[in-house]
């Protein structure tokens, strides 16, 4: 069950803090700490851009020494730590070790996290003398997971957030997450930075499982700009305290927990791209009668990332011959002499024949804040759905000038 | 010999003419008629999208039949007759006969090629009308192949031509070409249209061979916005009007030939380029110390079609970053830790550490109409060139309102 953030939507047995140590030049908050008061099964999701940032090589490192039991996240935002040389690996390492010592846990038992700027030295020295601030001041409060969901933002308009529970066995197991990104979208495992924490009992090796099953639907089925980040990283933490027995794999509770935790990824994921950097509209695209699900999701990413299909969009323009054009070339074989495409609900295109349709009404229809663009192959039973934002002259204007 | 268009550049025993039939709103010229006065050897790339227009189907099938032997191009813009259904293949086969008719050759030897906006039936009555007078206008001049090249422009800010010549047998041979294009163009083949005439004397199989050859360096290593078009087709027509004797595989006469041919190309493929939509700046991209050349070319398409790098570009920002995170997501292996950028001569990354340099002076340089970017892998030595353009708000006004 989707729910509102409120307290008692915050899963048991976890603690948030944040601070401003000085790495945005506005004094926003830019560093925070997510803790667990015991270990807590962990799985994670990390970018498969070859030019991966320190501290995604080092969380990797340390999810496999813990065997996949973990305590914390230490996080920033304004500094991405990528392409910064062996300063940079050091400096990750450094962020692990001190934390650790504050929270008296191993340094493999925390992960590390940073997003922004890519190729600048991390000014570590502004970090380490915040450490013991945000691990004193941690707190198991809505407001202070409020507060480090804002300090993981960059480019974000917003904050993004989440929360899903579920009752087992008289229990109630929370679910609580939330992500950054707004540019450079375009994840192929899981996009930027997203947390999720819940008090259910599950091994590190069925969240694993679940997760990636979860993400192929929700947070690699986004894209803003095609853009794959160097510091994309979701992170589960399931720390056991709801008291709710351990859930099994093949199981009802199983079932329930994916569904949980597929309602706060999509819902996270979704709030990325209603917030893409410039972006006026969130755009679905379902590709329906494909032979296969992959098959189905390659075409609807396609038509997600091309430029004159978001364009288009932003202008309201009914032209769905670019969008036509855009699964042509997403090499997956289909006879275009079946397809059927609805814009906005607009009969557009039926078995390969343009239809009249009145284009003043359909552009209407496409200038609303959500819109969904169906395709029909009439080639099979599959179907995938993608989400993308519109492309506007604001996003090039962003960045254009993101670092001067 | 790369040489600038004047009459004695014409090739021999060709013949051009345009007209404006009113397919183009403005009343601009928008039907063109391109024709050897002999049998000419004809080769032939065409868009690998799947949703291909009706005139790229016609005029693949006539080029089978006629076993590359060619007499005429009728050419129209500001209509695209793409994904209008089987009306748009009767236009389309119409177009070809009619053509043929008034020329007095087989409706095989004729191509058609349209341009525009995909999905609006053609209004193929305006065309039919105005065949008898282009057919009777046709001039071997300097001046007729100017009107064609406008012709076949649609966001075009400008025409593109280009002509070649060398010495053989003490004969000369000519080459002038000419190509439109600045928006979906990311070529799969051939980008958008491309006529290429020449009075050498060579035969079928052997001109296509070495223009599939020139394309791969040529129109295929350019991108505009990453959207391959359903139309784009690239002819070349060579008659032997020359007198020189037959070119053969393998000699030097051949290098000479594919040499003209590919200075041709990639002028007029650059011209594409640097008349992007919106467009202030070309940007060549080479990646050095590749394992294969293949590989390479993988790297610098990935990087050129980057909207965080191609934006990046529009505001003269030396973002290094973004390129390098590009290059990671290209899907060829390489290890970072090796890998040197050069950005408009200013070194910025050299075995994967981040350099100092002046932003300053750097970022003036990129704010120039030629910017280079080198990128070495130091994997081996193999490397390729790929052309693109920055992306500026401007791209995104001309194609959110392109129909409306």
């Amino acid at each position: 069950m989707k729910q509102a953030l409120s307290e008692a939507a915050v899963p048991r047995g976890f603690r948030f803090s944040a601070t401003a140590c000085g790495l945005k030049k506005t004094g926003a908050l830019d560093l925070a700490l997510l803790s667990s008061d015991v270990p807590a099964s962990a799985a994670a999701v990390f970018t498969q851009n070859l030019v991966v940032a320190a501290p995604v090589v080092v969380s990797k490192k340390n999810l496999g020494v813990s065997k996949g039991r973990m305590r914390a996240v230490i996080v920033n935002a304004g500094n991405a730590n990528c392409a910064t040389g062996d300063a940079g690996y050091a400096a990750a390492v450094k962020m692990v070790e001190e934390t650790a010592r504050r929270l008296g846990c191993g340094p493999q038992e925390v992960f590390v996290c940073s997003t922004g700027v890519i190729g600048v030295p991390l000014p570590l020295e502004k970090v380490l003398r915040a450490l013991s601030g945000i691990a004193r001041n941690r707190r198991p409060s809505v407001r202070s997971f409020a507060e480090l969901s804002l300090a993981i933002c960059t480019t974000d308009t917003r904050p993004k957030t989440a929360a899903s529970s579920l009752r087992m066995a008289r229990r109630r197991i929370h679910f609580m997450g939330c992500a950054k990104g707004a540019g450079m979208i375009h994840p192929n495992m899981a996009t930027t930075l997203a947390f999720v924490v819940t008090d259910a009992a599950i091994s590190p090796s069925l969240l694993q499982k679940t997760l990636r099953d979860v993400t192929t639907r929700t947070f690699n089925a986004i894209s803003i700009d095609g853009d794959t980040s160097t510091n994309d990283t979701l992170l589960v933490l399931a720390n056991g305290a709801s008291g709710a027995p351990q859930i099994k794999a093949g199981t009802a509770a199983h079932r329930s927990f994916a569904k949980s935790l597929e309602e706060v990824c999509h819902s996270l994921a979704l709030q990325i791209v209603g917030d893409g950097e410039g972006a006026q509209r969130v755009i679905q695209i379902e590709v329906r009668g494909a032979k296969t699900e992959s098959a189905a999701r390659q075409i609807a990413r396609t038509i997600a990332t091309s430029p004159l299909v978001k364009t288009a969009f932003a202008g309201g323009d009914p032209n769905w011959g670019r969008v036509f054009a855009a699964a042509g070339r997403a090499g997956v074989k289909f006879d275009p002499n079946l397809v059927d495409i609805h814009m906005a609900g607009t009969p557009v295109l039926r078995r390969g024949q343009p239809l009249d349709f009145n284009e003043r009404e359909a552009s209407n229809r496409l200038l609303e804040r959500h819109v969904m663009l169906v395709m029909n192959l009439h080639a099979g039973r599959a179907s995938a759905r993608y989400w993308t934002c519109d492309f506007t002259a604001e996003y090039v204007r962003i960045n254009a000038s993101y670092r001067t």
